[in-house]
């Protein structure tokens, strides 16, 4: 049976995962990513976490006559061109790391990719989740940012330098929320779980009511709070899914113009608020779609499970 | 020798031209589109005028062994995938006009294909201009309205529903100028030609000054007028262009985002200003660009010679 191995690399944790081909996750193993600042003893433990899943998935009995198709790597600037991590800002290994490079010293397998997290959410869509059939759609990915992956005819756009699909960073408010890199206004900043957070601080400076959250520590808010709140009638936390609906639906509207998807698929934390949000983004991006364009595009939820969809993402990379 | 036909279809006029491998129009022919409110009748005159320019090329004893490749037709809202012109505002024929079947009725040609004008330059550029070398571009056409063509792996990026590359109804300055269809505030509508005149309007009006443009009608203000006063040091004048270039800027800092792409080429009129317009455009795009995306992207001037290009990008559209 083919089995595919997929890591994701988070700031805080690397998970390693060997998954099925129809996409069940056998065995996982998770380790602490911040306890590593040296990039070759990280690759050395992520090289033990992978050799500890094979071991554990060829012990079981149910799987039989193994062929490893490969480990795939999803991870925060992770450019699947050159295979190198590039300056992610939250992890503790800084400058360019050549992952794969490193990996292939260490592992013998058939195919070692690397991407981004949210091409590896695209590609994991595509291959074990609602995409099956798109050969035109984009990945949004809403968590403390806001990530994509394009694809167009049947395959993920890596574009010129390996970094396509950074629609988070598109500019939706001249001169608006500051993002860093020196740079305003850009989506995630407004649209990720983060951004709602903001612009529930927004909304209560607006609006100068009290809401059902003021119980609550500043520090601790959460876009999930608000979203709860929304859902039981707190009018500040129903502006902000509102505001924030709307405004991702305009933007999403925007970047459909450019390569024509047949649909838009929506994964993380912010997508189960549902209706709440789902309702004022799709009106929006009806209303600001240029008339050839509308009534064509769906706005569908990720079939990704929460827990396991970037292990999944990951694994797809070397199966696609 | 191989030689193509491409036909630009204006609402003023149709276009028709022979072109030869190395990207030289042989001979041409106009007629008035604006005539014809019957697409039957129109067909007819077009086919007449595809084999009037046939003839004429085959007459000359320079181009021996014909071989016709087919026949090119760049239209604004033409549709690749289903061969239409689909609801075009300033055509007189109106609805769903199936354009290529009209003609593969009436022309024994080996391919005849359609696809809108933005499209049909940016294949132009690839075939016949600056960018033979690319395979991952966005070619950006400035006149009456912002077109665009989107190049991923060295092929034309069509979409799911055969319009994508439609940059110019991108959303840059929510809830601003009207533009059509009841939306409002999107990139066509500042930096297109037409754009460029509005603009200059509102630098009127914020800067209350005399220009040296005092003295023309206000209907017959052009923005080669603007670009023309700007280069000769007129304030209201140079502020607009400044707008322009830095918006635009802005707005291909978030295209580029969606494709990485590794260069954009700029097409038309306004892109003669030079540098009133394209040094703050390029000091504007690096400045939104985040950071791994910064001084990699080059703005270049398109090479397709103003006159031809419409020709020239239709009739690229057989060879390809």
């Amino acid at each position: 049976m083919k089995i595919s191995l997929g890591t994701d690399i988070g700031g805080t944790n690397t998970c390693v995962g060997s998954v099925s081909a129809d996409g069940i996750v056998l065995y996982k193993e998770t380790f602490p990513t911040s306890d590593y600042t040296d990039a070759t003893l990280y690759a050395d433990r992520l090289a033990e976490a992978v050799r500890a899943v094979m071991t554990a998935t060829a012990s079981d009995s149910a799987h039989t006559d193994i062929e490893w198709l490969g480990l795939g790597i999803g991870a925060p600037n992770g450019n699947h061109r050159s295979g190198s991590i590039e300056h992610a800002p939250n992890l503790n290994f800084k400058g360019l790391i050549p992952l794969v490079e490193l990996m292939e010293a260490r592992l013998d397998l058939p195919k070692i990719d690397l991407t981004n997290d949210a091409n590896a959410a695209a590609i994991g869509e595509k291959i074990f989740g609602a995409a099956q059939d798109y050969s035109d759609f984009i990945m949004i990915t809403l968590g403390t940012g806001l990530g994509s992956g394009v694809f167009v005819n049947n395959q993920l756009v890596y574009g010129h330098d390996g970094f396509a699909g950074e629609v988070g960073h598109i500019s939706v408010i001249p001169d608006g929320r500051y993002c860093g890199f020196g740079r305003r206004g850009s989506l995630e900043n407004y649209c990720s779980a983060t951004g709602i957070r903001r612009t529930f601080f927004e909304m209560l400076a607006q609006l100068g009511s009290s809401t059902s959250l003021d119980h609550m520590n500043i520090g601790e808010l959460t876009a999930k709070d608000v979203s709860e709140a929304a859902e039981n009638g707190d009018p500040v936390a129903q502006a902000t899914m509102d505001f924030t609906g709307r405004l991702l639906g305009e933007a999403l509207a925007s970047t459909a113009l450019v390569t024509s998807p047949a649909a838009f698929f929506l994964f993380g934390g912010p997508v189960k608020a549902g209706p709440i949000l789902l309702d004022p983004l799709r009106s929006s991006f009806e209303q600001h779609l240029i008339p050839p364009f509308k009534n064509k595009i769906k706005i569908i939820e990720s079939a990704l499970p929460m827990g396991d969809a970037a292990i999944l993402g990951a694994a797809a990379l070397v199966i696609e």
